[in-house]
């Protein structure tokens, strides 16, 4: 939609639009319900100016109303146009010249619509954005909540807006409403710096607002409900100044699957892209991806709560049930978090606490006795965190009474005097039961409504510190610097669409250092046998054409040929099946192969997206990827690390370990020849639209590209 | 724990204990925290008579305390004993003499310690009970509420409950902390008939509590936290009455991993078992699982309150936000609920009424527009039930304001008129804001948290149906009458925990009805000759042996064989592999098979439970079982049905429905080998200790075992 790139705004950019001294309410009205009417009430405890401008009105609810923007005592820092679309525009003009700092459109019937002149419409409003350098929020959107200042521009009917604690989230919604719902969280007890909703971003997007929030000294963390953006880079680029402000993120993705993403086009124009897709420029982004909408907020207030870096990676959990310890070793075990045991000091203070029916170790089962004797889950916990191993301490509550807040209250002690953080699960379904709010509003305690969220939450914690641990992203590249140009001699002797042979395709990867097998092109069955005898026995023959790409089904493959009396044999067949192809394809041969020795089939391939550009793609061989849709997606190119966390992320990895008593797979050599693809990839991204180099044997120390088939881009 | 076994008790047997009309609290106590003084403030609100037992007071605030039970003005329903455990044994015997028509025992220390003493001491209250049948619920128990007669027998704290509604759950926990946890969802609105905790189940266990349940009027869904029984087939047996009462069982299982199980075994010390084994268990008991805690109460409240039968499977979502209208389209393809789109009529109500940036499909989103026009969303939602196409109607509030209660009545009202539910998805983060209490106490509308447990629930809900409507479990054999006692005598040939021979376990397998592929025993490389020139080439030559259970590592097998030079060198490879297998393997000779026509591989195992019994499994051949997993449980033996469903079940399914161009294999005739070892293994339940039968190779309508191996159970 849009025409060249902008990069993203910067903090300054939108600081007048997301945090004004001065609202403007343009197009204001007495009507009630009316959007103008409705904005100036979600206004009331704003502790800025508020400024209205209608020509039809001299005064609102007491308040002068004024006939334009020009006209105003001040240029306002945010001007919101609650106008029907038609108004709009000379609206947005008049704003620009008065100098407004930005501008928020309510109006619906924009891009969303599909209709040419609509979205047409939309696109002059990016372009007023864009030439003039006012920022513009929407159309289509709903608005936003600015907590410190208690700015509700909206027409969203608000309470009076809490103030933000230093642990507050900023909420980014590219649908406004689900923003708002999230918001709702404060009624609870969960503080927020914003709410931005982006409505149909025809100029402000999800990736503006990240990058602002990433700047903004007020928000502690990221929550952002994500539908997508057609240029996915955008979110890198807003993601590396999160990154450098180490501000987690945390993301819900809308439309995930084929159904929802076409409800998604319908409804704000933006493009979901695939799943895969996503989850990798997610991944690269650093950002933390939650699976259910529900743990949105809570995983973000649980990082904005957490330190940066955890102690420890092991968990403590003490719990005053049996039933809530073997929930919470459940779920540490389905997300990989340790639950070490207690060294024998601390081991000690438990035995001298815990009831004979109650258990010593972690989880930590303290027991119902605390009832009447609470100190001793004080001492339990206290113990428990004095413990080099944890860096963290799980509570569950598994029972809300009107005593509830008062344990909050030791356990935001605890972790004040043991300077690490505490989670505790409300297990109890009175949902907000007594004790939830003070949780909430505690600095040094996160509170999770499920067991399964919060060890989702810790594992994600620890990943994130792990990878920062290890510093910035540093590619390298590991091609030969001749590779690109040679290759791209290669690609450009086929035709846009076209599919290369397999040893055209092979030559290709060999120019980036993937070892393929050796071969030979034989132009006459003598010439296969002396090919044969040279290569050594057991040997493959496979007609080599550009016309016959899938040769398996055209039955011009034999393999495993032992010696001259097969090969003859499998030559006349192969040839003789080839024949039989209508029309007829054009033959350059057989290609004669030695045997790759018997191995882990694994396949790398990839595509050229639309929309995130060149994407790797890493499976296991045979049946695997398609049966089990068992792959690993990155954009192109990666790092060696990416590239081996793109083999561990497969369900089958254990397949790599050694499997069956066979030798473990070279995870190194595997992961350079992913990175190598990976560059071709991303250098041959006009040139190459579909790349699949299937198998790649495996064995031991030894990783051979065995086939392989490149379909030429339209791009040269 | 038990000796011989006790059917499930029946709901006469337990009405006095679980709906008394008095109860007893001996050892009561005016001590401030005491079990018994907390046990009397817990009956505070209830509507039967309240006895107190205790020999060292005359009265308890203001009540007459008596000195024994015998003593009592009346025998009473249900003694609570909150006596310390020394003194527990004579109450009991004392209750017993007095025709108490039940007890629950709090004192904790018995079998949950793992001391025998202790262990021995629980089993005598076994006995007691067994012998007296006075039931026993506990000890190391938490109590009971009974929401109608407002009993509350337990030692927590608890208000005054509301009255059950009647789309009442009942609530069942092995673990009485986490009962109670889920029971305080009546904080906000839930509707529950019972809390029924089980601690150690001495005697009373979470069976027994099923049962009485699915038999309770009061009582519209089962909910239940479920660690584990001794003896599963109890749990069936309970399932049965709930079936016969066609009333749902929702389960939350605890102790799913290896840790968790661990942590169970110390906790209750009920036997977890394999969370496959306990699948494949509730699978058959017809119970629905859910995956999450949070999910239970939820899922069985829709449950409560949904019609037995949904009208139609596909769901109508309506939404006031485009986003939350892409969540529920996410959701209902992660779950397979369908979201048809509407009949014309229905469209054109929904174009009539929804502005152009809106959506008039399913699912619909009729704008934020319905705040100035609330009767368009009633117009379409209507419109939407109207429609034979839709059995439900799923309504995401997304924001809670004042008015949030009358869109619930507006719902309420048109499910009442058009006979059909609604689901309300809570989306707001407000999670007890206004209109959730009106939600919860409807009868007509349930209330998800959760946009995926909705379509999760909607999917177990039409599941549920789908099954009830094909009518009750109808087995019947398959295999010849005669089957069990050849196979037991070739099993009784083999010593107790001896791995029968290829040769003779596929023998076992004939004798049961399943193709085997052919083959010869050939003693010298002459026989093998004409064995293979009878049966054709190629072939495949294994040596036989008791000793060389694993053929394909210790090299004594040769697939492929194309003619009999092939042959002749195979069997002397193989011979010679043997030879040098140390101590040297009993050779009984060399099996000759004809290879099987390429197909789909297909595994079907399956052991001896002790717990559990015979169980059958199946899965994907090759590596697919044991890399990804992939594969699927049941109680042997199984239906037709059941066996179709556990090949639907594999992730891999795919495979079997034409892959990659193969031809399709005939589901209904593997599903008959399915059925046919799956008799086998429950007939030689005590002779079998392992089966295997990997692969059975399936092409269009053939399908064939190849190999199989067997290992003797101790019995016989």
């Amino acid at each position: 939609m849009s025409s060249a790139r902008r990069a993203v705004y910067r903090h300054a950019d939108l600081a007048r639009l997301f945090d004004p001294r001065s609202v403007a309410i343009i197009g204001a009205s007495p009507r009630p319900g009316s959007f103008g009417e409705r904005t100036l009430k979600a206004l009331a405890h704003y502790d800025g100016r508020i400024h209205l401008v209608n020509g039809r009105y001299a005064e609102i609810e007491g308040r002068p109303c004024h006939p334009s923007v020009a006209a105003l005592p001040e240029v306002p820092d945010c001007a919101v146009i609650v106008a029907a679309r038609e108004a709009v525009e000379p609206i947005v003009e008049e704003c620009i010249a008065a100098g407004v700092g930005g501008v928020m459109i309510y109006a619906s019937g924009y891009g969303e619509t599909g209709r040419p002149e609509r979205v047409a419409q939309q696109r002059r409003l990016s372009e007023l954005a864009r030439r003039s350098g006012m920022p513009i929020v929407g159309p289509n959107c709903i608005g936003m909540l600015n907590f410190r200042s208690r700015a509700g521009v909206t027409f969203m009917q608000i309470p009076q807006l809490p103030e933000p604690r230093p642990h507050a989230v900023g909420l980014i919604s590219q649908s406004g409403a689900l923003g708002f719902s999230l918001a709702q969280a404060h009624e609870r007890g969960a503080s927020f710096s914003h709410l931005l909703t982006t409505g149909n971003s025809c100029d402000v997007d999800a990736a503006d607002c990240i990058a602002y929030l990433a700047e903004d000294p007020g928000c502690a963390a990221i929550a952002c409900v994500f539908e997508g953006l057609p240029d996915p880079a955008r979110l890198l680029e807003a993601a590396e100044i999160a990154e450098a402000h180490d501000k987690p993120i945390v993301l819900y993705k809308l439309g995930t699957g084929e159904e929802g993403a076409a409800a998604a086009l319908s409804h704000t124009g933006s493009l979901a892209g695939s799943m895969a897709a996503w989850r990798a420029a997610f991944e690269r982004a650093g950002a933390i991806l939650v699976e259910d909408f529900e743990a949105l907020v809570e995983s973000a207030a649980f990082f904005a709560k957490m330190p940066r870096r955890p102690a420890a990676r092991g968990a403590a959990v003490v719990a005053v049930s049996g039933g809530s310890a073997i929930m919470a070793a459940d779920r540490a075990e389905v997300h990989g978090v340790p639950l070490p045991q207690p060294k024998p000091e601390v081991r000690a203070v438990l035995e001298a606490r815990i009831p004979e029916f109650g258990s010593p170790r972690n989880p930590c089962d303290v027991t119902a006795q605390v009832a009447n004797d609470p100190d001793s889950l004080t001492a339990c916990a206290e113990a428990l965190l004095g413990d080099d191993a944890y860096g963290v301490l799980i509570y569950p509550q598994i029972y809300a009474t009107e005593l509830t807040g008062q344990r909050v209250a030791m356990l935001s002690d605890l972790a004040r005097r043991m300077e690490k953080p505490v989670c505790i699960v409300w297990t109890t379904e009175w949902l907000e039961g007594p004790g939830a709010r003070a949780a909430e509003e505690d600095p040094r305690v996160a509170l999770f409504r499920s067991t399964d969220r919060c060890f989702a939450a810790l594992a994600a914690w620890h990943a994130r510190a792990a990878r920062r641990a290890a510093g910035p992203r540093r590619w390298t590249r590991r091609a030969a610097p001749e590779a690109a140009a040679e290759a791209a001699a290669l690609l450009d002797a086929a035709a846009p669409g076209a599919t290369l042979t397999e040893r055209e395709a092979k030559r290709v990867l060999a120019a980036y250092g993937v070892p393929v097998v050796p071969e030979r092109l034989a132009r006459s069955v003598e010439e296969a046998v002396a090919a044969a005898a040279a290569l050594g026995y057991p040997v493959a023959v496979k007609v080599e054409s550009p016309d016959l790409p899938h040769k398996t089904e055209a039955g011009v493959i034999r393999l495993g040929l032992k010696d001259e009396g097969e090969l003859r044999a499998a030559y006349a067949a192969v040839m003789a099946n080839a024949g039989r192809v209508a029309p007829p394809p054009r033959i350059n041969g057989v290609l004669v192969q030695p045997m790759a020795r018997p191995g882990v089939e694994v396949m790398v391939g990839g595509r050229m997206d639309p929309q995130f550009g060149p994407l790797v793609l890493v499976g296991l061989g045979g049946v695997l990827v398609e049966l089990m849709r068992d792959s690993a997606t990155a954009l192109a190119p990666v790092t060696a690390e990416e590239a081996r966390a793109m083999l561990r992320r497969l369900k089958g990895f254990r397949a790599l370990q050694g499997f069956r008593g066979a030798p473990p797979a070279d995870l190194d050599r595997l992961a350079d020849i992913v990175c190598r693809l990976s560059e071709l990839l991303a250098d041959q991204r006009g040139r190459i639209a579909e790349l699949d180099v299937n198998p790649i044997i495996c064995a031991g120390a030894e990783a051979v590209a065995v086939d392989a088939l490149i379909v030429r881009g339209g791009g040269g």
